[in-house]
């Protein structure tokens, strides 16, 4: 582990949900952190006192942080995981976004209740929202020889493969087929020594809220 | 208007919504930019040479980036408007995101077609995450003797004035009242001569889309 100068606590579920490209951040940097899963009975307590009422929150030095990607950011700075270059940095933001705006679309689908709407929802964005944001992702992985920014590993690259991973859990193992180079970058991360030791040792997978 | 080396374009409706923070840098930093605003019968041409088929897109040079957040703070870091550390970077980040929050509580009153849910929608933004959240921003605001990050002007100060100026104009001019920091923020934006000459010269607001 880097011995870095600050004390690390991150409050979150027992979820991957909006901070597990956080905990990928800090496994791929080699700095400790506590990584506190909050449990469903101290919730209300702990939430009284996040800045928002909200988590994510990052500790730093005792000092809270809110909001997901701010936090993921700044932490992909300090660490040398933003490209290199600001116009690389912009790239990682619209990649992240955009995988966002992705990830809100295949989230519609578990929010709705009605078992009925859920399936026309399913089917949506099966045959819309995923071909094409995959599609537009796969184009640009393939002619970054493997990466989604630039030659080197970024954040975004650590995100991909958060949620790649994610959607391979919800649409099976095949979902990736169409796209090499996507599964590619989501092998390549996953096979980076330290998050693959995050990875071995992290809590199982509880199952997402489906409400 | 200073003399900036690059071509830029800004595609977005004629309408604030994701794109009015950029045109608040662009006016503040006082760099020349075409301001396209796309009339409904254009849209679905422009829409398909966009990268994800939504717009704020930003073209450099040519090169078109997505992504309103993106766009905006990679402007303010070249312009000047991130703070002045990677810390106050941060905050600006984390304040834009919560904005963001905080919206997204007041578009579900926009976005409700039913009158009567509408209604209550309205009521519950009005009295719980309005007040919650502005209470919590006017605090801060207060504590940086006026401005939202440190001790000068930064990009989510622009952001404030944009959405606090919004909420003024869905709540009534007093909507404000009990937030005199947050008024003043609004205020002292808006009468930075560079944004306030673009204000005088911005076109009349088309009416928000209701659904």
């Amino acid at each position: 582990m880097t011995n870095e100068n600050h004390e690390y606590k991150l409050l979150y579920f027992d979820l991957p949900g909006k901070a597990e490209h956080i905990r990928y951040i800090f496994a791929y940097a080699g700095v400790e952190y506590e990584d506190e899963r909050i449990q469903k009975d101290k919730w209300p307590e702990i939430k009284k006192n996040t800045p928002y009422g909200k988590v994510p929150v990052l500790e730093i030095d005792g000092q809270q942080v809110a909001q997901s990607n701010a936090i993921a950011r700044y932490l992909a700075r300090k660490f040398g995981l933003l490209g290199q270059t600001e116009w690389e940095a912009l790239q990682c933001d619209v990649l992240v976004d955009t995988l966002g705006d992705l990830q809100a679309a295949v989230m519609q689908v578990m929010k709705e209740p009605d078992p009925i709407k859920r399936e026309e929802i399913r089917a949506r964005v099966t045959k819309e929202e995923l071909p094409f944001y995959l599609s537009k992702f796969e184009k640009i992985v393939q002619e970054n020889g493997g990466f989604s920014v630039g030659n080197d590993i970024t954040w975004s690259d650590l995100v991909f493969a958060v949620l790649l991973d994610q959607f391979e859990s919800m649409y099976g193992k095949t979902a990736l087929n169409g796209y090499p180079s996507l599964k590619g970058l989501k092998d390549k991360v996953h096979n980076i020594p330290s998050i693959k030791s995050y990875l071995e040792k992290r809590p199982p997978k509880s199952p997402m809220p489906r409400h």
